[in-house]
């Protein structure tokens, strides 16, 4: 069994991964530390769990770490897991960082939208930890940056079309809409029951962090400078993240090129689903799963493209992706944990 | 494995069990039928199935249960069911009745708040499927009348005192709330959003069909006639309900009293939880479960008991028990396939 | 021109009150407090009201009320209010104080549930402000105590039938189910969006201190002790209120009884609808409203009354009762300022 | 006093109306009709509004409207109101009509997205009831074809930037966001609430009736032919839509030029609001208003304009827009009716 912590799991990516690692068959989850609910049983935070799980959470230890831990999911805000990840990457222990700071290659990209870099010699052996795209580096690596929700939902079904040059590379719009647990479990007035219920509204335009963090891995993949037009904004609804794409078409390019690039990039990959004729993607159709739906319109008197793709946001958007990063970094079955029949509503 | 079949798939009960049965370990999901989706592949009804389940809504035919089924689920409304288990029975298939049809031992009972019962000869053997209250009887029976989401809310918690005699019978009112999705899935103004969003309501007060089905039982446990007062509510949820029930406590009755009935008859089994001190049951820990949680808490002043629950409406209040049911009858593991870790939101 | 100050102005009752204010005909509002967001505009705080206040919060200054209100309302958590009140009623302001210090004639019950008493000298001349019951006392005081929500929605269909002693005083139980918005503006676990949605649940059952308001009033009215058990839910939506009461009829009393009394008792009010043929009240038929919808069910089996209100609990249960509190007191139309035409939807 | 009838009382867009002008001080209303509830009293269908008005809905008569109306609001499915507008003109009714078959100049428009027109004869002198640019049209017709709600929300914000030249008028993207009220009453399963709850989806994408009608507004008032690509998404709400716009900067065009052609545009209207520095448009600021909020950035590096717009779908998107052209057609003040303060949550 791989020995598995979280730390930082109290927040709710960090508990969405309590729950798939304790479902998860190859996994012993020996290792929950909290800053606010040291001493407290996991359940009590989250009595959905109780019966599930006997953890009680403790305070951040290495020496813990190094004891009980094969692999190490770093849930915390940025910068913390920066002081952490070397010595635990020295330990010879694998890790999966969910914040922002092993998704750069460049420091100075993230420095520029977060702070000073403190672990960039680590940047080389991080890998970006989106499994469709960079599946075998991420088999070799002990590091993996996590991608942010709103990258995971932008990119998986811009890669393929940007690798055949299918479309206008200056024309990209990023219409983003998440579910409210993407603002975490902070208490904040933008995640007041009062001020989300009957409320939509954009937020952080043109300015979120995760608007780089698009551009630094569309740019990798395309091999030149990509800048994309970002807009989040806040759904009603606790999990999901729809993301809208427009893109002007390269001339001559057809509906069945824009299908048979998708469907050769994604056919035979577990956890992406190209939508049925007609149908489009809905955050609903994915709750409390890993997989990305993905589906596409052409409007050809524009001859623009709409390209839309549904995640969860605590799943693929971020736990689920992290055990499926997990279970590439330890060579096992990569849906192991992640099978669960979705629910129909 | 068992072969399973689902009778009325497409509605929420019938979709919930085809969620389940995919992902049971010892199932193998052979028939669904549907008068409306006859023809339908069934993840194109609920696309959140995609990749899950290749099966196609067939219309129903006793032929082909005949040669496909071990196991049979008939989720339509009352009066269908009867006119078809009795050749199922025949036939050596075991089945699982998710409508009313075989919940009444009393046909006056049954006929006096449905319709005439064309099928009284098999109410002899049918088994009401509360399965922590009539686990022997299931079994060893072909037949199970799956309990109605409210009786399970409100008769699980209350059996123990009953039994033990320590409430006044004549003093119980269930007071019940209960997510949209109870209501189903056919189209019905109490079901469009802009009605139920924002809106808190009671409806059937004092007529529900649930209310002598909740009597029967109670009186069944009690071996005297009880009679409750009952009023359902709806909830601005999908999934969940909660039962709020108040009864004047018998002299000399304490809190240890009311705990240790509550645990003798729960602590061993897999789906009840008992609240921890200070928490009481919420929709949102049962939510795609199979369990039941259990608080109370007594008003001292008014030496009265306000005993409450949470159950998923569509997991331990249909679907949920109907797969608990069919693991008892073919005396497999109780908790398979219902053993998934809950949500933490 | 009434001039009006709310101290509070930005908590979501002050809110409220700032809403109805505005819009009231015969009223100025000339004065907004608030701690947190002193020198901001209130419309940056509420965008919804943007052009139709350009009030800027201030600090609380006795001075500044002094110079500039006819009348306070005072939004304020308990205990702040009577350090403060005392000297508005001194300088012959009228006050109307939203917080539970003025609502009990007893200091002893109130110093049971809340803190010592530091205003004990104004307790005579306080009047309750529940308008249809207290209507002439209000008329002549300069103080109100403006009731809670929970007691808002349960005394005013319970008055009539303890009055004319239709109902088994020994046997009420009072099930509550509020919107999120009853539980303020202030972060808190309990009101973030992902701990609200898909919940419903329970919460200081039989320990809430509007229990003690309930039982004080309910017994004034009937000249005799009277205690209820009550439990207050929580409801995934922003307003709204429904309240479930249940109590056994006396001997010989006739649905028509029941009837008659409540249509004697309000059949005249403004703001009391009752309920027609076979409908039963709904949080969405009051929202935004001062209305208060009432209606009842007789279990006759049993012999018990269901009886059902529902209020908007920022409206009837707090604001809106405020105004109309006000308009009493300063002997204008009762109606002025609340009469807007209920949203359908 | 006008007096008013309304055509279709029961839907959404008719019961805002009903609302609207039972609170109107310069109107009467006299009559409503509905096929589906005549002869039965409006408040049954909508019971908030018991006490506001007595009215019974009447089936359709030519005569009772000649007879009781000065104004007619037609509020049905496109195809009948082009069946009986023509009579109620000659009949020197002034008309507002809220379906799509007066919104278009050129009938082949129509056409390509309906059907046959039969009431071409008219086209000329209906106007469409954009009150903020057509306002002096308005004033001198008889006839108006109101808004859609999602062309309302998309023209606004842009209207003015293209008056002035200041975009790429190949490079328009409208990304619209609607609550489920837009889909109407009638009984579907896109407004069932367990399919609308928990769900963010497109639809009709790039197909839908709404962009023919914002791409012949646009080309009208810019004087030259301008394709959009248009998205709508609907979102687990009841009122509210939030448009999120797209569209390249022309050489030279700055922030100031964007806010001065707002401004100049708009601080006078009464229903427009440009949004404060800092912050953007939010649905839950304009429910139940016909207030339309609009707020901007400028993505620099991609010289790209993002424009955002907030308007209440049935507001200003519907029975508040129509109520505004009724005032500007009998000359009354623009605001009469529609000058509630809005709830500020």
């Amino acid at each position: 069994m791989i020995r598995a912590a979280i730390v930082g799991a109290t927040g709710y990516a960090g508990a969405e991964l309590v729950r798939l690692l304790t479902g998860h068959p190859q996994v012993a989850l020996t290792l929950l530390t909290s800053r606010q609910y040291a001493g407290t049983r996991f359940d009590r935070v989250y009595p959905s769990l109780a019966g599930c799980t006997n953890l009680v959470c403790e305070t951040l230890s290495m020496e813990t770490l190094h004891q009980k831990a094969d692999v190490v999911f770093t849930a915390l805000p940025h910068k913390i897991p920066m002081s952490i990840v070397p010595e635990l990457i020295s330990d010879n222990k694998k890790v999966v960082d969910l914040s922002a700071d092993f998704r750069f290659k460049d420091p100075a990209v993230y420095e520029a939208h977060y702070q000073p870099h403190e672990a960039v010699q680590l940047l080389d052996q991080a890998v970006y930890g989106l499994c469709e795209v960079y599946r075998e580096e991420i088999r070799s690596t002990s590091l993996v940056g996590n991608p942010g929700c709103y990258p995971t939902g932008a990119l998986l079904p811009l890669i393929p079309l940007v690798e055949n040059n299918l479309i206008d590379m200056a024309s990209i719009v990023v219409d983003s809409k998440s579910g409210v647990s993407g603002a975490g479990r902070s208490l904040s007035p933008v995640a007041h029951y009062c001020q989300v219920n009957g409320s939509f509204k954009a937020y952080k335009v043109a300015e979120h962090r995760h608007n780089p963090e698009i551009e630094a891995i569309l740019s990798d993949v395309a091999g030149q400078s990509i800048q994309v037009t970002f807009t989040p904004h806040l759904v009603p609804m606790t999990r999901g993240m729809l993301t809208t794409i427009y893109a002007g078409l390269n001339t001559g390019v057809s509906q069945k090129d824009i299908q048979n690039s998708l469907s050769a990039a994604y056919e035979k990959q577990p956890f992406i689903r190209l939508t049925a004729d007609g149908q489009l993607p809905d955050t609903l159709h994915v709750k409390g799963t890993n997989i990305c739906d993905i589906g596409f319109k052409i409007d050809r008197r524009c001859n623009r493209l709409i390209l839309i793709s549904a995640i969860d946001n605590l799943g693929k958007g971020a736990a689920g992706q992290a055990v499926q990063n997990m279970n590439l970094m330890f060579g096992i079955e990569e849906i192991a944990g992640l099978d669960a029949v979705p629910l129909p509503l």
